[in-house]
């Protein structure tokens, strides 16, 4: 949502917002009244919806509306209807598509995620220990630090806002290197792995949030790019529209996981539609704690 | 062989330069003696040597030199010898494996090559016009910009020291964006670059020798990497030694274009051992055209 309030919007894959026009991001809702024969009313869909109680989609935004099918009694029961804005939803397959197609996760290798304990971060740490690798993760809070090592299986973490040197804590975490790289935020970080990556080692550019509120001019030098021949590395950028077409796939992997409780999800509700701006603002200041949504109506 | 001679040598896939030992490099030499028996007195070989007018190889490194089979009278009639520490040799198959296998090219796409009258770039130039892509090539001189366009087949080129605004010239030679960039240069090149490629664009990052002489705390900054993320593109660095296997595929391929004209090939001969420093040092500043060669002995 961030690069699509920059202008000249240049960079990004999506259009940019206009002043006026309703904020969208993703969300859950139920259908009220549809002429999609693919939609009924009272169907729960999860996609791009307003930031506002009631939404008016039109072709072609509906195909980018999902059908939720797995949720309440039956079959589904257990799985909360906000799942479908993180852990099945986007970020879900965001985390799948990132680290399992793009990095080639091999058992043993080491895995270093940034922004581990977002909504993102939290599920690549997990698909990585449940994928037989060792990972580390970094977050901004002693309390983050605590739930990527408690909540989420890190087999480490450390707080970057603590550590003088981030490559030092790199070498500290990953004495024998960093084969595989989730990257979250960009800047100096980024220099710091770059420097402790591994040889044939991949990084999955998933978000770049540290340079997001930064003019161009701004941006954080990344110089250590001479580690990209030396040491053979492939950086991959990638977003989930590309890979849609898995999502059948992911879903159809990660809910045993959520039924059984293998995996953990940490969600951070704002409550009301007026707590929206905030909620948005504190990401960058890294507020919140786990996936942070916004509670716009009751669930049911 | 610039990077072997900096301290301390973390980002290099090769050993240090000892003071006081033998420089080696990539060359083509006659053996005298062997007691291997994979090579007799009198063959012709190309592979690490010493700047030296006779070399002592002692295994292991004895495997890094290939035995040269199509150089003189009969079959191989018509490649000169030093063509082995060229098109024939590591920079030719370090163009075939970054253009081919990394950058993966489909005819109709759009490339750019940066030290594109280089050893390797005039190789990768002719490989994407033989694959039926559309090139261009950036090099440091008026003559150099000629050389691309008439005899390396580029469809354009331009002088990067005439460029006020190098995202400016990119656009204007790529209207429609880069779809494959052979990085030779780094810095501010790849910063345009960045900003000029297509969605599912790829880099392939064989060099960056604008950065090679600046110490860790002067690299040029990068600053336009989230276009990794919107353009989904791929950044993949390299080294020939990866992809020794590929040679004999590489040389079957390449042979019958020498013979036949279609590939051209440009070196810049240095005379005698004694100009090798001054060679290895002009290639910083652009002072050779094509591949450097130091002659330390006539040909046959």
């Amino acid at each position: 949502m961030r690069p699509k309030m920059s202008r000249p919007l240049r960079e990004s894959y999506t259009a940019a917002f206009v002043p006026g026009d309703t904020i969208t991001g993703y969300g859950v809702a139920r259908v009220v009244d549809s002429s999609d024969p693919r939609l009924a009313p009272g169907d729960l869909v999860w996609g791009i919806t307003g930031w506002e109680d009631y939404s008016v989609v039109t072709p072609p935004a509906t195909r980018l509306l999902s059908k939720i099918s797995h949720h309440g009694v039956g079959e589904g029961a257990g799985v909360p209807l906000s799942y479908y804005t993180g852990i099945l939803g986007m970020p879900g397959l965001t985390a799948y598509v990132g680290f399992h197609e793009i990095c080639a996760p091999k058992k043993g290798e080491t895995v270093f995620v940034s922004a581990a304990s977002g909504a993102v971060g939290q599920l690549v740490g997990q698909f990585a220990r449940l994928a037989g690798c060792h990972v580390v993760g970094s977050a901004g809070s002693r309390e983050k630090v605590e739930l990527l090592k408690t909540r989420f299986g890190f087999h480490d973490a450390f707080n970057y806002k603590e550590e003088p040197d981030l490559g030092a804590a790199l070498k500290r975490c990953f004495p024998d290197g960093i084969d595989i790289y989730f990257e979250n935020v960009g800047g100096a970080m980024l220099d710091a792995v770059l420097l402790n990556m591994r040889v044939h080692g991949r990084i999955a550019v998933c978000g770049l949030i540290s340079q997001y509120n930064l003019a161009d001019g701004e941006k954080d030098a990344v110089r250590n790019l001479a580690a990209v021949i030396s040491k053979r590395l492939r950086l991959q950028g990638f977003i989930e529209p590309d890979h849609k077409h898995l999502y059948p796939q992911y879903e159809a992997w990660v809910l045993p996981y959520i039924r059984d409780g293998t995996l953990a999800y940490v969600e951070d509700v704002a409550e009301g539609l007026e707590s929206a701006p905030k909620a948005l603002i504190g990401l960058f200041h890294g507020r919140n704690v786990g996936k942070q949504l916004v509670r716009v109506a009751d669930d049911e």
